[in-house]
């Protein structure tokens, strides 16, 4: 008693879904905590796609980090990259020099996209995994119009007026949906000069499926909605190239178009690789029951980041398997902390949905299944309960109110100067 | 009757509040319209300051201009830049080359930073006179708290938590009393680790007075706002030099910072360089009594690209002058269709105002002045009624009361990737 005692620190490398759920079940123990992201922001990723598609703008769906731990003393903010991590010596290392040290490590680093080696796509292809990426492919959109809006060959003109989504799971159904519906819905109306049965948008998926968690006359209820939304579905085939103005396909197919969208993949970030553990083909470290790595006890993986076995397949990363294992995580360090045995993880899923613009939506949650409006009411409900910040929630409500009531967006702006 | 006639086609330049305001008073005309920015967005730049201050976001205060114009089908946008204007063949040339033909003209191009040849200030000082300047400026000012978070050394800290805004007019006096605000009220709540002693905020000026344009007793009033907003007001002070680390004042002063923010001056886009007509120091053209330049009756120039003299002095560069001088011009060009006689324009005052901050504006409108809370209601209530897009009146009215109420503001989020 009266001795003063050095308090636990725990870093946790990662404000997305898994960090900021880990620091907030933390925040009331005696330890100190101290959050590194090289943003300043919290991101509500399950709707970026809405930001490259012009229904919400930048600010709604992010929350810099301080703001939501503005009242926790004991939780700091460090902005700054991780460039490696020392096992040996439990402490991280950023790309500004600083070394800090800790007795727990959570690292909730997530995953960036995958272009499996294809440089020209990596290079050329637009993508909607973070801010500066979904603002750059809206800006980028936008743009197509206004140059075909001028462009008098007609051949140049169909090119520019070409949209690719590549990729059928969540990401790219929901944007090629979104796509859709601000071309037709709100730039018809604004390009008085062009001819839209003159755009084309496609969706190519390698499967033989969209949505491949649903069930199948989920999948196929979605494939029609799509086709409905004006937008050529393509399965069962691949992309192998793209330089910025044509698009090939496996088995030769040449499309020309300036805007290819990659929904087809992601991997865990690149730190990972330094820890020298095992990894699957993902990137992602393979994690044990308490989502350690192999014999370090006060070093744990979470979300995208982790490989989970679970009935002998890999957890989906997806945002509740990061959130689920965030609530093991801080409870074990807890645990750790007080001398008490490590709780198990198991995952408790929580359901599939997705949604294809305007009234359209599908879900499904356990037995549950449902498509169309009521699958698009539910979809909104989860989605503006699940936004971190309150003003936001009431914005985000607006827009969409707004949106559905005049078929009107106003987040078409070219942010470039 | 029934013969086919070429539509009179005019070509605005400039979508700001003159170019805008010409082209919904010619939208009802037989003539087709073209306006051409090299924006895709109308921007309502009295509130870039709370855009950079963190108070709004960018897409609060900027509307795409076919939004705007979606249900005239005569006018048409033009994304490009016009890099020159061919008065004897009456065209305009862009950046794109593009060569496109009028019949009538409206030069309503604006104005850009002067920094009167200081080549270090124009480097590497912030600026808020466009979208993508305001968003740096934000970005910036957040980032070196980040950095001031983890700096050891005293000195650096301090450097690193001094910010200068130079120039005494509205703009100056808004971005400090808004950067005051947005520092001790709400970054002070989100980094636990900094004293907020240590910032530094100063208000530099080269002339006796802030906001000259006013009345004495309100320009002293200003004063006393600043300083109790914790702002060092510095008159009759002159900058000479910044190199990103230290700003030189004349007389030998240093200051060291990393953040000047440009407020002392604007003059007129360099397109008008290229019409080799008479130009004031600010670069604007003088027009005469119709906003003509001389012997080129097609041609008409308005806003901040035209200088207009009215008992004496040239008019000031403010939006007022340019959607009065927009409506003189609309009327002319429609007399000029009709060989009716042209009506010579005359500036009606509308008032100034300024806000300080919370609760504080100063506002002089004739013989009426006030300061103080009641010109704060009546500069928020203006400025909201200005505001062009219905749903960002409403986005942003319900950021004022939210921020109102909570002193809070859920802007800052540093956009860079």
């Amino acid at each position: 008693m009266g001795q003063l005692v050095k308090k636990t620190h725990i870093i946790i490398i990662g404000a997305g879904f898994g960090g900021i759920q880990a620091a907030k079940l933390l925040a009331n123990t005696a330890a100190q905590i101290t959050i590194i992201d090289k943003h300043n922001y919290h991101l509500f990723q399950p709707l970026l796609y809405q930001v490259a598609t012009a229904g919400l703008s930048e600010k709604d769906i992010a929350c810099p980090i301080r703001t939501i731990f503005r009242d926790q003393k004991n939780i700091e903010f460090h902005m700054d990259e991780v460039i490696d991590i020392d096992l040996a010596d439990n402490r991280v290392i950023t790309i500004t020099g600083h070394q800090i040290s800790f007795d727990y490590l959570v690292v909730a680093t997530g995953s960036t996209n995958n272009f499996f080696g294809m440089e020209s796509l990596a290079k050329n292809a637009l993508c909607v995994k973070t801010l500066g990426q979904s603002v750059a492919t809206r800006d980028h959109i936008i743009k197509m119009f206004e140059l075909a809006a001028h462009e008098p060959d007609p051949e140049i003109r169909h090119s520019l007026l070409t949209f690719v989504v590549v990729g059928g799971g969540p990401t790219g159904v929901e944007c090629a949906g979104a796509l859709s519906e601000l071309i037709h819905f709100v730039l018809a109306k604004e390009y008085h000069n062009l001819n839209f049965k003159e755009v084309r948008i496609m969706l190519v998926e390698a499967s033989d499926a969209l949505l491949p968690v649903m069930p199948l006359d989920l999948q196929e209820a979605t494939v029609e909605i799509l086709i409905r939304k004006h937008i050529e579905v393509r399965l069962l085939v691949q992309v192998s190239g793209f330089d910025g103005n044509t698009l090939l396909l496996k088995g030769g197919e040449v499309i020309p178009t300036h805007t290819v969208i990659w929904a087809a993949g992601v991997c865990a970030t690149k730190l990972l690789d330094n820890l020298k553990q095992e990894q699957d083909r993902a990137h992602r470290v393979i994690v044990n029951e308490y989502l350690h790595i192999q014999n370090k006890a006060k070093v744990f993986i979470i979300g995208d980041a982790a490989h989970f076995e679970q009935d002998n397949s890999p957890l989906p990363m997806v945002a509740p398997v990061a959130i689920q294992q965030a609530g093991v995580v801080a409870q074990n360090i807890i645990s750790l902390m007080n001398g008490r045995p490590l709780q198990k993880f198991v995952y408790r899923p929580v359901g599939t949905m997705a949604t294809i613009g305007r009234n359209a939506a599908v879900v499904n949650i356990g037995k549950f299944k449902s498509q169309g409006f009521i699958a698009w009411i539910i979809w909104s409900l989860m989605h503006i309960l699940r936004l971190i910040h309150f003003q936001n929630r009431i914005v985000v409500f607006m827009k969409w109110i707004w949106e559905y009531l005049t078929y009107d967006r106003v987040e078409h702006v070219i942010n470039q100067d």
